[in-house]
């Protein structure tokens, strides 16, 4: 599972699970919600569900943002080598809050 | 495909298909994501990933919301009976917007 090029450090993903489980229930929704678009379903209650789709997805990823920061940068830092490990959490943000 | 108590006036959904066809996308796109969090992939890919989809939740939201103005609300108009819609409309928003 783990890269070639990894260290002696060992990143943990405590939350990796709950993560797959949150995405495996949010590719259901987007499915029933597809469904409710070929049913010819009314737009607002499409609205609604596109709606908690997002709300799920955010959270989902700020579990994953949780995990990064409690294993790769608490590791990164123990070994003084902490600046791409900030970038790349600088990047990620940049990609949500516009 | 229409509900029983449909009026004389016919709700068009111009964008149905093509709303379909980006939820169908975006389905495939989050059992991508789950995917690469099984096999273990860096945080920082799968946040990249996470707001992609997001983003194109949101541009098929914003898809939907054109069908229903150009439809509905525009019918509605025609018949004198925009309260009801124009009311779904900002609960729409609502859960956007926050």
């Amino acid at each position: 599972m783990k890269s070639d090029h990894e260290h002696q450090h060992h990143h943990e993903h405590k939350h990796r699970k709950s993560i797959v489980n949150r995405l495996a229930r949010i590719e259901g929704h987007v499915r029933a919600v597809k469904q409710m678009a070929l049913d010819d379903r009314d737009c607002p209650d499409i609205l609604l569900q596109i709606a908690a789709i997002r709300k799920a997805l955010d959270n989902t990823a700020k579990l994953v943002l949780t995990d990064h920061l409690e294993s790769c940068l608490v590791d990164a830092v123990h070994e003084g080598n902490e600046e791409k490990v900030l970038q790349d959490i600088k990047n990620s943000l940049d990609s949500f809050i516009r």
